[in-house]
């Protein structure tokens, strides 16, 4: 199989090209696209070397297998016509996610949405991914009927920029005189990436602000998850805020059901679950943290309790890979259930 | 009045004697216990020098007026004494907060009960203050019925050795050799003060879990809300976390009331309410932050919108400094408003 990557210069390209090496996955033949400013570069693969490309403009990539990664306007502007040449498009951007003809797919949840594909499959946001590794099984099992959730998230969904300005910005701070509590004094945080300061500060997510208050980022997390878990009913109240960490997100959850659900219940049922992790060590304090969560392909899932404010209703906590299985994991999943299922060439 | 402040050298101490100059409160001596092994230390008030004293055995501190910040084992075991030698009380600590005789007070939110108090008044832990400024006046004009919150605690909640600890994490993470992705790389994070590193990372908040689940400061959250607003059946889930900020906490609120209430009934209500300011422009995407709270008086309030999960429930966001409102200021407040009752000799 002839695999291109677009977008192969990014924070989650880079982690695509990692994985496709890493899970030997089955290809003839490996392409990368960017921009032109980072054509030309060499990228270390499987003993060898590849050459970014630019992307050409004849939409003719010569793959079978297309993960884009540079965007949404590069897959609005392009994914159709990838298809056209003959490729299957797994898309990392939120360009298609929600278009009748395209499945949008985690693999532990809704695989059978790849069955009869048109050629676009999208992949879902990456807190959207995150919250349903831990609340699609609860959903099969009980009835997810309503889910607020407040995230953590990481720089990372903001792409290597991203991570550069926590960077660059905390290592200011740390550098400006502190003042007589040990707290960094005034420097100039010099925003680029993001629009407030991100070095040991928080903000609500840097996504546009809808009419009804809730941001773009809120409001993928509630259709992403209606369309995924088949569920046009579920409600769902979030709250995205973008924190001082690089590369994991974490989320606090409620949950409430059709019927009551005890703790014990729901502890079975996540134990079980499919890409999830419990970690949940109340006498060690020990719970799903991003720094134990960065690198791992599971989503780390605790801080299960009844919810005290509403009887059988849920509470717990969760921490995932943003660029992993928040991106490019969950996407490399993708192209091996379709492998599995024969429906790439 | 003669006033005495225990536990002088911490962050709240501090906090405590730079508000007493800055609020010109009218005390007529003051005196600066703490431990040992800060006895003896200069400090700079008003013009001039005091010097902290150690903490005499016997209970007498030639005070009128008492700030009690050094921790719960010394309010257990001092407070009452200290009343029985002729002082008023206000305890920054946990000690005595849900004790019947004790008042537990915010004063934009539950000044009169201030009335006949028996010497020891309680301020509340500072996610409960920070939550309260915004959900009191919502309670009041409309009957709060639960409320689910997820905290963002900076590190000045545990002291000047939580401060420290992220301060030099942050730094040697900087300091250790880069992954190509521009993230910190390996290091030894050493954790001290907290049993996880804090530096780009965030955990679930280091207070002990119970046995329901919930952890020490989700608990005060919960049972000194129900005090503070005299709603025994309010019913409050939350999720504590710690995140890699060093002064002011942030929380995430979905609140429910005993009528519908619209987005702009409560925007109105919150617009009017003291110790509150509105910061909520969508357009420009500015809502409460850290940054912006920390040497604040005022809890800041934004992402104000109805809940789209659950019709009449209203969604929003809060941001106040830890060290002063949270802390700090407000146990002058309970002071100033002690004295505007003449309930201090």
């Amino acid at each position: 199989m002839r695999v291109a990557i677009v977008g192969a210069s990014g924070a989650v390209g880079r982690e695509l090209l990692a994985l496709l090496e890493e899970r030997r996955f089955p290809l003839s033949q490996l392409r990368l696209f960017a921009s032109p400013r980072s054509a030309g570069r060499e990228v270390a693969f499987a003993g060898g070397r590849l050459v970014v490309e630019a992307l050409p403009e004849s939409g003719d990539l010569g793959a079978d297998l297309v993960f884009s990664s540079a965007g949404g306007a590069v897959s609005r502007q392009h994914a159709w016509r990838w298809v056209e040449r003959g490729a299957v498009v797994v898309d990392n951007t939120s360009a298609w996610r929600l278009d009748p003809r395209v499945p949008l797919v985690v693999p532990e949840v809704n695989p059978a949405a790849l069955d009869g594909h048109a050629g676009v499959i999208a992949n879902p946001n990456c807190s959207t991914i995150i919250a349903l590794l831990a609340l699609a099984p609860l959903h099969r099992a009980f009835g997810l009927t309503r889910a607020t959730v407040a995230t953590y998230q990481a720089v990372s969904g903001a792409g290597a920029e991203g991570i550069a300005e926590l960077r660059r910005q905390s290592a200011e701070a740390l550098a400006a005189e502190a003042a007589p509590s040990g707290e960094p004094g005034a420097y100039d945080a010099r925003p680029e990436k993001f629009r407030h300061p991100i070095a040991f500060n928080l903000f609500s997510h840097d996504s546009e602000v809808l009419d009804d208050g809730y941001n773009e980022e809120e409001r993928k997390l509630a259709l992403e998850s209606r369309k995924i878990l088949e569920a046009p009913e579920l409600a769902v109240s979030a709250t995205c805020v973008r924190v001082p960490v690089f590369r994991a997100h974490a989320e606090a959850i409620h949950a409430e059901f059709a019927r009551p659900v005890s703790e014990a219940e729901a502890r079975a049922v996540l134990a079980a679950a499919p890409g999830v992790r419990l970690v949940d060590d109340r006498a060690a304090n020990t719970f799903p943290m991003p720094v134990t969560a960065s690198g791992q392909d599971d989503v780390l899932v605790g801080r299960l309790r009844a919810d005290a404010s509403r009887p059988g209703a849920i509470a717990l906590f969760v921490a995932g890979d943003q660029v992993r299985k928040g991106a490019a994991l969950n996407a490399v999943q993708i192209a091996e259930a379709l492998v599995a299922r024969a429906a790439v060439a």
